[in-house]
This record gives C-alpha cells, sequence and structure tokens, in this order.
C-alpha cells in the first residue's frame, strides 16, 4: 500500500545547497527560516493557536540528496549504493525499488562504522523523510518564521506538528552512538574585508554554522579551499590546525 | 510535487480500533506493541546500534480514520467536513483535494473550541501523518518490541528514527493548549469474574487505558454501556461520578 504526500509548504533558508547545514536542529539557534504554505494552506485558520507553542515538529522530504548527487557529492553518511537507490524516484528523494544496503556510515563515527538506517538520521533512508524540532519565533503574513532548522533552501515540507513535552521530552533518554563522540567545534576567523558584505545578524550565524565544520567528513587537506553558499553569497574558506579561515565572500 | 511513500513496516497492538488508544504516546507506558517490518527491510543489519538507543521516533499513516468512519465514528477531533475530505483517498488517510476546513476541536479543550490543524496533533490533517515517540524495549526475531505507542493494530509505518536528547528534547517548552487543561483520570473497578480472562499484565495495561477515559468526549451518558475491543476481548464498561466499571468481558 502506497501513499501519496503532497507538500504543505517549502521551507525558506540561507543556505541553497547541502553544504553547511548543521547535522541536526537546533545545533544553530539563531538560524532563521521561513516557512511558506502553498496556497491551499495558506490560511490564517490553520495556525489558530501555534504561537502557544515554543516548539514545532516539521516532517519534510530529504530532496537535496538528489540535488547532491548531481553536484558530485555522493555523500558521507551512506553507502553510495543506497544514494544511487534513492536517485530512482525523480520525483523526489523516495526510492523506487528495495535497497540492497540497509547501513549508513554516520560522520559522527568517523564516516567509516557502519550502523543501521533505522538507528541513525541519515538523509539516506527509505522514503527519504525528514524529522526536526524547530524553535518557533513568529507568525508573520502567513508564513512562519522559526529558529536553528537543518532544512535546505526549497525543501518541502509534508506536516507541521506542535512540540508538547509530556509526550515528545525524554531528558533521560539514551542516544546511542551520539552520546560519547562530541564534535570538535572550529576557531572561526574572517580575513580583512571579508566581514563588510554581511550584517551582524548573518556574521553570528556565519560563524556557528561555520565553527561546526561544514567539510564533507573525510576530507582533511590543510591546503584546500572550500566554497559554501550562504544567504546568496559564496563563502571561501580552507582549515587548518582547528582554525577556519574565511579567506573570501563573493556576491 | 507528489511524494510516494511505502510502509516499511506494520505496527501490531492490543488495540484493533482506534477506541481506547491513548491520545498521546507515552500515556500508558505499559502498553506492548510490536514492529512488524516488511520482508524487504526484516534484516538484521537495517537495526545495527538501534539497541543504543531508549526512545524511536515513529512517523506513520492515519489509516484508521477511514476505518472510523465507516463504523460510525466521525471523530470528535476534526469537524465532519475535514473529515469526509480525508476519505477521498482510498490507499490512504490523505485527502486528495484542498481542504475547505484547517481547523479541528481537540478533545482537550472540550470537543468544542476550534484551534488550527497544524497548532494539534489531530489525525484529521493534509498527508495522515502521525508522530510518536516510543520506548524501545527489546529487538527480538527481526521486530521491535516497543513500550507506550499510540497507534493501532495494522498501522502502517513509513519511518524509524533514534530519538536523540540534544536535537529532540526541550524540557521547557510551552506546549500550547495542552499545558493548562490536565485529564481527569478515571477510577477503574472490574465487576466480579470479568478479570479472569487477562494476565496480570493485560489487566496493568488495560487498567491505565480505561482511566484515560475511553469514551468520545461528547459522551457523558452515566447508563450507556460502551464496548472496546482490547487484545482480542471485547470490554463492556460504564461511566458514572468519576467511576469507570468494567461490567462484562467477551472473548
Amino acid at each position: 500500500m502506497n501513499c501519496k504526500i503532497t507538500p504543505i509548504a517549502h521551507f525558506r533558508s540561507p543556505f541553497t545547497s547541502k553544504f553547511g547545514i548543521p547535522r541536526q536542529s537546533g545545533l544553530v539557534e539563531e538560524l532563521r527560516g521561513r516557512i511558506v504554505f502553498e496556497p491551499e494552506y495558506r490560511r490564517e485558520e490553520a495556525l489558530k493557536g501555534i504561537e502557544d507553542f515554543d516548539y514545532l515538529w516539521l516532517i519534510w522530504g530529504f530532496n537535496a540528496n538528489e540535488a547532491a548527487r548531481e553536484q558530485g557529492d555522493e555523500g558521507t553518511e551512506a553507502s553510495q549504493n543506497v544514494t544511487a537507490k534513492h536517485l530512482t524516484c525523480k520525483e523526489c528523494s523516495s526510492k523506487s525499488s528495495p535497497s540492497k544496503n540497509l547501513t549508513v556510515r554516520p560522520p559522527r563515527l568517523g564516516g567509516n562504522e557502519r550502523i543501521g538506517v533505522f538507528a541513525s538520521r541519515s538523509p539516506f533512508r527509505p522514503n527519504g523523510l525528514g524529522l526536526s524540532s524547530v524553535r518557533l519565533s513568529r507568525v508573520i503574513d502567513g508564513e512562519i518564521e522559526v529558529l536553528g532548522a537543518d532544512l535546505m533552501d526549497g525543501t518541502p515540507i509534508y506536516d507541521i506538528k506542535p512540540y508538547i513535552g509530556y509526550a515528545d521530552c525524554h531528558p533521560d533518554a539514551r542516544g546511542g552512538f551520539t552520546d560519547n563522540r562530541q564534535w570538535k567545534e572550529l576557531k572561526v576567523v574572517f580575513e580583512d574585508s571579508t566581514k563588510q558584505l554581511f550584517t551582524n545578524e548573518q556574521l553570528q550565524t556565519l560563524s556557528k554554522v561555520l565553527a561546526l565544520d561544514p567539510r564533507p567528513h573525510y576530507h582533511h587537506d590543510d591546503q584546500r579551499i572550500y566554497g559554501m553558499p550562504f544567504a546568496g553569497f559564496d563563502i571561501r574558506f580552507r582549515v587548518a590546525d582547528g582554525v577556519l579561515t574565511v579567506t573570501e565572500v563573493k556576491q
């Protein structure tokens, strides 16, 4: 039994590619994005009472998988085998045939160790559905502004639900492999004149995003210049000895 | 852009109808259920590492909406208008045309007050997707046994993800209309001989389920005998003065 789902909204974010997007929601709380509804759901009544909640759940589609593949990024989280399977459906990121490989390689485990896809939040999964809790900032002009989302610009959203603490919050829950491996944050330095194009808020957000190390996990080349789109800019940087240096910003 | 999703598993629960199912996950922690995978996902590797997590997220389909409608239950949470829209798709509970009404009437607000569908966890929603955090009990014979689920027997499951506290847990989150209205639990009494057919665990679980008051919210008839299927039994009960009395149990 298949089920057809249709986007109720799309996400607007400073990230137009998957590069730099925090690997979970909430990691960069300042990150501002907007939920823009499809015309049939753009109605005040659909959001009545929503501002009394601090957080929302978004159920969304990993539509970036295919785009990422086209850009030559084969994913650090999954085997190429699974990635390829995901590309058989042109409409969305879902696979249309049984997976041969149901394991993924989480970046947090160094990209080498395999765990089961259902024990991970990897984007390379059956049905290609993502789940994120985001902080509700405000409702404005029929759109919802949220903070801390890990969704790429243009991501289709299939459902929005309020976060209900008594059902959703488990403070003592063990977090499997995510418990023991901490991300080492980078120190972020902007070279002269690279700061000028940004607002203060953009600069603060970008700094936190870069501190999380947006490089693909298997890259450790001190000399290499990396590029990442953010808020309409092309950010160039390199990383050496735990310091990320922004070397150039293009508009 | 539509997206087709396919069940990876189905849920097995003592509840073969929506009656009595706790209104959120975790309300009856003892409630035991099983996730039974479709053949192509019934592979040990897909679950590698999952037992190191205490909780799982399930993304599932409200397929009971249509069945409920056929049984003459028009839902306490949504207007009949929305309910009817949901029945246009025979494959699943999703609607196939724009909703006319994007509000619902949560039981917690007495069934009269309307709020926006995206400010509620009502089953009567675009795309008919449900979201529940469940406690992982154990993995056995390629199935996952979980506790506290609010899924009906036979519910299709589209994704399973590990619960990751640092991204998913927000202890101070305001819970909107759910914060201020407490459910009044009922005292549960079994009449003579109605207990005999159950195991101790079934009796304990059933007692907690009944204490949550499984009656439709608009029913307040002291004399009426209600029926509810549970674990293969037909449970008959009445409610008066805050006491629920099990009057008969049939096999």
